[in-house]
């Protein structure tokens, strides 16, 4: 009701409104529809559902690696690239650190300033709350939000190292993996945990020191994991997706290990052109529909999870969880006891 | 049944056995359980339940940081000055970023060495496995095995910057920010997200340029910070916990900024000292009932959650996921409708 916010105005805006809007490709239409994603997922539901039906045209790429690598300046150098070709880009940058804050800290405003003033760029921060769940429900609505705009290319890029990047790799047809030499030995270690998530690593700062031997490195751990399968990226308990045999004969992906200067656009066309033969591997070999799948397995799957916890909210006496808790700090009953007592009251 | 792994044999133990021998301080014991709870929540449900009364002594210590601050090398001076004091200590280092390779990538051996053969010590790595809610119950799990096990402190290390290192603090008593001079742009910003769970700072690598300009900056963070309400730890959108007011007069924690050289034990002494006046304050104000009704209230929500996802999987008729995916992929429904439709099944 603040006229000064325009949160009024926005509440008049009807969700059938907003749908047009962003099948015609209104920005501020888009901008708003994602604004409800993250105030409240509820808000945006008939949008989503509206939407879904125009969606799986768009190539979700996602960007990940550690601090100091320089995935911002890369996406943005990306981006133009794409823009060059004819091509409509989204950037959408998730960045998994700041339950609190909820401020946007990527470099939102270097983008902002290469490539505005573009209306084949769409480009928008995106901080989590730290709901369970929050992340990937969040950011898969806004993915769709921006498939169904009609974005030729979305990138989706993640700051940090943690379940919340690979949760987004899970969601990408492809995921680059961003490097860069000189950083330390413990960002090196995190490195094995991306290993397996990465379709393409880049090199990215390749006008420092120590480039070869970072390259080398990616190359020997490849070569160490090569002959075995590529893990199932989906690793839900309960949720199989039906998969083609991975190994196909001559048909297989192997993974490249490039060399950038983002800053200065060096290696930034070799990339984006092995970003689509990716895509043409994905499209030829049937993974396209099989990564679909399982990005669709896991949004099924958040999506339950958040339903069951609306239920047990509203199925739960008022004053009876704080009782059970009190009860466990007491050591009179164990967390596994009230988790149970709560899980019976709900079916009752 | 492996004779070699000697997986067999470990069968052969049972959970009264391990119970006991928990209690009485038997070190494999310990690690057995702990082997459990890694392997399979389920099959340890009864050793938790039995030695839940036994809990509560410890003081749960959470340090983070960013990569490359040196936060293995601090815990490990930690732990030594503890010991030096007579203190038992165990060290949990859980590593988010490697759903994966189930491997231990922190400093490990390093560790090792420096504090092996010390009975009054206990280090065990675990690596994440991914799962939704995953990070949160095996951690506090054996946290609570520690506990039981009569360790006076318990320090929880992780690596990253994520969701999970929030969520490890939630279920610290104290939580402890390592930071580091010279880091860059992009970790200066992560330390936005670490603010809020930070009840004590230590800049690390104080013989580094630049340490003065990384202390005024925390400073200068914490300034701004004063006067508001600290934020509630726990957000969970259901699980509220009555709270007593924030704000009492004169017993408020003034966040320290503290520098070290962990390599040469410089700064550790006075860091062990603030971490004692921290449990002090936690126990004179109030605070550690109010933290432990919180780490109980996470982990009641994530019992739950498993709970009920497992139900949800044992409900499903066979491929009726399967046959919703692919129509979800076929946009004949969308994931929503899909997911409405599997949990209705549910009910039925």
């Amino acid at each position: 009701m603040d006229p000064i916010s325009g949160r009024f105005m926005r509440k008049q805006i009807t969700a059938d409104q907003l749908v047009d809007g962003i099948l015609k490709g209104d920005r501020l239409a888009l901008s708003r529809a994602i604004s409800r994603v993250e105030d409240d997922g509820e808000s945006a539901r008939s949008i989503l559902e509206a939407l879904y039906p125009h969606t799986g045209k768009a190539h979700l790429i996602g960007v990940t690696g550690a601090p100091g690598t320089g995935k911002s300046t890369l996406v943005t150098a990306l981006a133009r690239q794409y823009r060059q070709l004819g091509q409509t880009v989204a950037v959408l940058a998730v960045d998994p650190t700041s339950p609190f804050t909820g401020g946007a800290l990527l470099g939102d405003r270097v983008r902002m300033t290469a490539l505005s003033g573009d209306k084949g760029v769409f480009i928008r921060s995106m901080a989590t709350r730290g709901d369970l769940g929050g992340v990937s429900v969040a950011t898969s609505d806004t993915l769709l939000l921006l498939d169904a705009a009609g974005f030729d290319r979305v990138i989706v890029e993640t700051v940090g190292v943690g379940q919340a990047e690979v949760e987004i790799a899970g969601i990408a047809h492809t995921t680059l993996v961003v490097d860069a030499p000189g950083l330390g030995d413990e960002v090196q270690a995190i490195k094995a945990g991306v290993m397996e998530i990465a379709d393409l690593f880049v090199v990215n700062k390749a006008d420092h020191t120590g480039v070869e031997r970072t390259v080398s490195a990616l190359e020997m751990m490849l070569e160490q994991k090569r002959g075995g399968f590529r893990q199932m990226r989906h690793h839900g308990e309960w949720m199989k997706v039906d998969l083609p045999p991975d190994k196909q004969d001559g048909d297989q992906w192997t993974i490249p290990v490039l060399k950038s200067i983002a800053t200065t656009n060096e290696g930034i066309e070799p990339l984006q052109n092995q970003i689509e033969a990716h895509r043409e591997w994905l499209l030829s070999s049937g993974q396209w529909a099989v990564r679909e799948q399982m990005r669709i397995a896991r949004t099924v799957e958040k999506l339950i999870q958040r339903e069951l916890a609306r239920r047990l909210a509203a199925a739960l006496p008022a004053g009876r969880l704080s009782e059970l808790i009190l009860a466990a700090s007491r050591r009179q009953i164990s967390p596994y006891e009230a988790a149970r007592q709560l899980v019976k009251g709900m079916r009752d």
